[in-house]
């Protein structure tokens, strides 16, 4: 018989909501947390057995985490890969790897790896200059998407030069060649999907259910489940995405963000070494949610059913607009009236526009039905500043 | 537009599996949580926000509990109700309420309480002398169930006298009149249902599908939901499931055990003023489970839905026979593989003989096949001490 895999303690570099959101799974089987986070009072803060509070490139923090834990993972991407690569040469394990998440920081680096295995993504180069942007937009024709290579996130970092004459404009607002810079293609597509996945450390993949995104100024809005797509773009984005996710030979959740055009066309966007906002859907609406499945990977056991309980709609709640403060929040109590509503609230304590402060998930027995009610419900709830 | 009841503290005494999968789901909203328990790594211990290390019965630590708490609930019914209904006198809320409790408790005064509202309950009497055993063995016959009124738990407090020459025998086994006794009819029952409800504040009640449990010595092993009663029966019994919560006046999660005989009456057995060890199987197996209902109802906040997801098989996971000391789980690895088993371990630091350490649920498309399924992976799981 084995061991015991639940006495292995768990390191999370990051305890924001999706720090806490993977606590919650682990606690029902009795992992020991501990993670490291700057912010004293963040969201995971209180249900963590230990806290390094350190900044997220204090490597001799990180080495402190890994000290402590059997198994270090990370709840985003904008981490110094270096100390990660450096302990993992030590013998520590680092889930996902450091190698996929150096390849994952850097969005033209992701790109060419995509295309070198002749996996569809939109045409794009390497931007230095602004010579080279005007080179691009030759290529690809107009609108072109310009994007910071890494850091970015939340639709920061990017900028759409619709036409020649807007170059200047979107050079100067990604730092005048500062940072890494790519151009590409601007692809109309109909649709952005998520395919969710989970590798455990044997090679076993799992699929989820996939969901179509809605975004507001480049910020997640929505996300249904089940998308409404083909079954042939289903079956071609859930290869696509086990494709990826074997590519990194990733251990834990990834998320593949991919457009779906009109004339039904797949690409891969971007990729996440993580749980993705997406996915919090899975919470109510699988038997086994990525947090859970996250957890289950890095730890060695078994991955869990990813069946969809029932269709599922999850709205984001953001911090108001024009309000930046101690988080205030109203209408918790009005959306929970409303069938099947649940709500997440992150707990941070600071408020800012846009700023993601919870989620609620919502189900029925068609997306359409739960959709309309999570738009009532996200309607009700009010996050502002004092 | 609504205060904010989240930002509630609530006070738990108790930090127990029960106290420990509350906070769980009442983390999800980010309520505070403080905890009253006298063992320092309590299950609940790590994901409380505060932890007041004392004696149930130390009433200056309850006073300080109350004292940093908006609402205060218990998880489990043998603590004093004097110092609670002190509290509540002074305005602190508290639920379920004292009062309840106070009944509750007495299983004597709950079974008087239900008759005289013409609610079915088996024959009963109190005892003091053997000579009251006789009379009560003279009026229903053998075998007669012999009880401690208070205290009792897992079958700890009760003696079944099967013939006249059992009396002395179960009156010396239960303290020989030193604690509070009753005798009861028999009830040679075909099935033990469990009913959960919840009440709200404003009265509103939920009700919860009803489970079928099967004890091995008293300790409940499986329940097992929907129950295979007939559609008279449920009704039957969801109504006095319902009764008994109103008559309570009850706040937050009830559970009524009763008894369906071979001919389909229903009789209420006992109530537990507390989400119960039969309604686990509502984590998976419903949309809200008992425990996310239970800190809503307390904390003023409208109650979730109910409803079956699928059909759930929870058994628990108890500590082997034969075997004390600092647990060591193993088989959980290979319960997982099995499908939809979800396994919940506690966390308790010592394992003794049929101590309850932990729980799994399975749910699946049939009763038959969850069980099944739960019966195998529960005979992988084992928990021994050193």
């Amino acid at each position: 018989m084995s061991i015991d895999k639940t006495k292995r303690k768990i390191g999370i570099i990051g305890g924001g909501q999706l720090g806490k959101m993977m606590i919650l799974e682990a606690k029902k089987m009795d992992f020991y947390i501990i993670i490291l986070d700057p912010t004293a009072h963040c969201p995971a803060h209180s249900i963590a057995d230990e806290h390094l509070v350190a900044d997220f490139d204090d490597e001799e923090a990180i080495r402190e985490l890994a000290g402590k834990s059997d198994v270090i993972t990370y709840e985003f991407e904008h981490i110094g890969v270096e100390v990660l690569q450096d302990l993992e040469s030590e013998g520590y394990n680092i889930y996902p790897t450091p190698l996929a998440l150096a390849t994952i920081q850097n969005k033209y680096r992701q790109k060419e790896l995509f295309k070198e295995h002749n996996l569809p993504v939109s045409d794009h180069m390497k931007v230095i200059t602004e010579e080279d942007i005007k080179r691009a937009g030759d290529k690809f024709g107009y609108p072109v998407m310009l994007k910071s290579c890494t850091g970015g996130y939340d639709g920061k970092g990017n900028f759409l030069i619709r036409s020649k004459s807007e170059i200047k404009e979107g050079y100067q607002a990604l730092g005048v060649g500062d940072n890494l810079l790519m151009a590409e293609e601007f692809i109309p597509f109909d649709r952005e999907i998520s395919v969710l996945g989970c590798r455990g450390v044997d090679g076993e993949v799992v699929t989820y259910p996939i969901g179509e995104n809605q975004h507001q100024g480049s910020i997640l809005i929505e996300s249904k489940v089940p998308a409404d797509i083909s079954c042939q773009v289903k079956e071609e984005a859930l290869k696509l995405g086990r494709e990826v996710i074997e590519l990194f030979s990733g251990v834990g959740i990834f998320c593949i963000e991919m457009f779906v055009t009109g004339d039904n066309r797949v690409l891969i966007n971007e990729v996440a070494p993580r749980p993705h906002n997406s996915g919090h859907y899975s919470i109510e609406g699988t038997v086994t949610s990525q947090f859970a499945n996250h957890v289950r990977a890095i730890t060695g056991l078994p991955l869990g059913s990813t069946d969809l309980v029932k269709p599922s709609v999850m709205r984001n709640i953001l911090g108001e607009e024009g309000s930046t403060g101690e988080a205030k929040v109203k209408g918790i109590e009005e959306a929970l009236k409303l069938p099947n509503v649940k709500v997440h609230n992150y707990g941070k304590k600071i408020t800012r526009p846009n700023r993601k402060m919870g989620h609620l998930t919502v189900t029925a027995d068609t997306v359409e039905q739960a959709s309309r009610t999570a738009s009532e419900a996200s309607k009700l709830i009010k996050i502002g500043g004092d």
